[in-house]
């Protein structure tokens, strides 16, 4: 049985996380806990309610959900049981859940979760192969354009709660699809087309057109995609532009995809957000399951600002929960890209002082004596336990005759040291003593009875926090 | 290519979440993370610092850790690359994690994360293949027994939290180990003892005596075995009676235990939480990595008292991060059964009015005219926000010309409407009114020009909010 596998403790092998994976902790989480509760505070300003699903699905579940991209699927080992798999986004699962749940007419859900793909990572620019999601769904019938414009705002006010500036790409399957007929691309084409026009963000031309070319495209035909997708601009100037373009104003799905992008227009004034959006051709988003608007978020920086790439991304997919046979139900969402947003704002953060693992208590519980001392562990223990009681957050040395100086180097950041000495403890006393940096020796703190030390230590911590908001104004 | 996988949408089949897992919405969300934020401010008034891990290791990491229950772990498909395994708990993640991690010599970690186990679902009595795991680790060198004391402190504050009702039930591996060679066991059979004897809280005597002879006890031994390890009670009680018993004195093994345990008991009295213990030579522990004192929580219910079985557990593991090679580190550590937790809350919980998926807003938009009412709609979007940048939770129909009963409806749980006529609107104004059961078709409710209608809106929200409190109160 000594399988490579079984052999457990060969030195320093192996001892890593899986490709594409990280750790996180201390400051690092505190920081994407804060980007998820700014987060979900806006969502549930708008109605939003979460949602958790299983961290796999059934495989079939995911099947034919995502184009080119099911290859990044992992897969659970058959172990006897059903084939499943890990989540590749927060979408399919979310349409599985309106599929099964029939009751539920209308939903805007959210979802704050992990997501797996075996794609080539990229750590530096926040590109992993487990990484977090949040996504934002409005599911139900409604008159058209209404849910996306909510969703358009949301995405301006979750960026201001960050203060980052941004730009929304749209765009429109029906106009793309109905652009690319009118290019020529044979409909067995369109899809293939479509995600090598995606690329143009990051690729330059010349080598999208040989993606083309490569998935069968003619050069004329390559060309004239190239001709219509390079264009982009504000809503208004686009759909004048697309409105004089005889040949596109005569397709059935452009004229289609146009009066939506109109209407959505006069809705994004009304919500004080069109000056964020702009109307670009050239977005396709490589998902099968979009029908209507697509839309992907660009962070504006002055530095490197194309690095991280978007940072929240999504559409219309009205076909979807259909797919699994119960009913159909239209869905408009967005995801952002929670790892990318990390990666900005750490980069933006002070780097401040204190350590990535620094958690600091409010009181440090030391203890004090002469030669026979014996460490009063067990009082320092009674006391420790009298200040958490009270909600304090309190620390002792744990060891049962510490040095006076390990005290003091393990008491660094606590604001109040409550300090025993075999005197005071037969008196039912202890002393309660701001620490800080210029007390200086002198300082031999307050000596109060046990019984009011969380009173006094309460009194004390509220002093010092009053202190500092005056330093700090 | 047409295999079975790739069928996507057969009407209605399969349509569900893996054997063993669920998804969580709306109200039982919300429960599961308050009971989070409860068990993490104790955990940070203990100086606790968070980590989060991938969901996957690589299978070398949880290999030989866990014993007979190794054929639980779920692996991931050979897909190229490294062979990995979700992982089984929170414990080896965080070894692992210690062991690349040389620098840290001292931490308490917390994580709140899934975990994944083959096992035998029971999603009545909260036992799932995927599920919440809470932990708690003290790692580095302290004097004997007071992380561990601590640890135990951490477990009473976070069910006094919940005002739940436990037994703390203590075992020590060593008093164990020398129980077993002092009845006879041979070496090799010594953890497929000690793992029938754990069996012993859910199976009578009878079953758990039958499994030894199974893997190899002889009668004697057995029954041995089950006179010593059917013997519980209170800490100082346990220690009397380990103490006068001449045979377990003589051994080694047993003495350190219990020098252990001795010391244990006097920090427990310091830290006022030793009436919730109990000290229960059957508790063994089926994990391979326990080293010393062992823990499991039960809690105390008149009614069906075993049925979610231990709701925490823990214990002390020194061995762990020395296998991976590096360097050696003890550690304490408990882990909180967060589902089992819920099981019990939610029981426990008022069945309230109000759907799983309420999550009511703050503010109605709605909008009323005669024959010739266009809907108002884009001054709905506006006023909705302005509603929204002031952080308030509004909504509006998503129809271009709902009617006033269907606005009606949709407005049910809000407290407060903002209404809008073609008249107001040409004015400038809107109208701000209580939407109260009692409030009667003659409360017009206040017409407000609309620069002040985030601050009317805020005025009358905080008097609902006053005029509640004085009902419930």
């Amino acid at each position: 049985m000594a399988t490579k596998n079984s052999t457990p403790a060969r030195q320093g092998a192996q001892l890593k996380t899986p490709k594409g994976t990280r750790d996180w902790v201390g400051r690092d989480l505190l920081l994407r806990d804060d980007i998820f509760k700014t987060i979900s505070d806006v969502l549930e300003r708008h109605g939003g309610i979460p949602l958790d699903t299983p961290v796999f699905e059934l495989r079939d579940i995911l099947s034919e959900k995502y184009g080119e991209d099911s290859r990044l699927i992992y897969d659970l080992k058959d172990q006897g049981g059903e084939a499943c798999s890990l989540r590749y986004d927060l979408t399919v699962p979310f349409a599985r859940w309106l599929a099964m749940r029939t009751d539920v007419q209308h939903i805007k859900r959210y979802q704050i979760a992990k997501v797996y793909r075996r794609d080539q990572p990229a750590i530096s620019r926040g590109r992993l192969r487990e990484f977090y999601q949040c996504d934002f769904d409005i599911a139900g019938i409604y008159d058209p354009m209404i849910p996306d414009a909510e969703i358009l705002r949301i995405i301006a006010e979750v960026f201001e709660a960050f203060e980052m500036g941004i730009t929304i790409k749209l765009n429109h399957r029906n106009v793309l699809d109905g652009l690319f007929a009118v290019a020529g691309v044979p409909s067995d084409k369109i899809r293939p087309t479509s995600s090598a026009v995606d690329k143009l963000d990051k690729s330059p031309w010349d080598e999208v057109r040989a993606e083309m070319l490569e998935k069968g495209l003619s050069a004329e035909i390559a060309d004239r995609v190239g001709g219509f997708v390079q264009r982009s601009g504000g809503m208004r100037e686009m759909l004048d532009n697309l409105g004089s373009d005889a040949e596109l104003s005569a397709n059935e799905s452009v004229v289609k995809g146009v009066a939506d992008m109109k209407l959505l227009a006069s809705y994004l004034e009304a919500m004080g957000v069109i000056d964020k959006v702009s109307f670009d051709l050239s977005l396709a988003r490589g998902l099968d399951y979009y029908t209507g608007l697509i839309y992907e978020v660009i962070p504006e920086q002055a530095d490197e600002p194309t690095k991280v790439g978007s940072i929240a991304a999504g559409g219309r997919y009205d076909g979807l929960v259909g797919m699994y046979g119960r009913r159909p139900l239209p869905c408009v969402g967005i995801s952002f890209g929670v790892d990318r947003i990390f990666t900005l704002l750490d980069a933006r953060r002070k780097k401040s002082r204190g350590s990535e693992l620094a958690r600091e208590a409010d009181v440090y519980v030391m203890a004090f004596g002469g030669k026979e001392f014996e460490g009063l562990l067990l009082e320092r223990m009674g006391v420790a336990s009298q200040l958490w009681a009270a909600g304090i957050r309190a620390e002792f040395s744990a060891k049962v005759r510490p040095k006076p100086q390990q005290q003091f180097n393990a008491s660094e950041g606590a604001p109040v040291a409550v300090i025993l000495g075999q005197d005071e403890v037969e008196a039912g006393q202890v002393r309660v003593k701001r620490l800080h940096e210029n007390a200086g020796q002198r300082d031999k703190g307050l000596l109060v009875p046990r019984e009011n030390l969380v009173e006094e230590v309460k009194k004390l911590l509220a002093s010092i926090t009053l202190d500092q908001n005056w330093t700090e104004a």
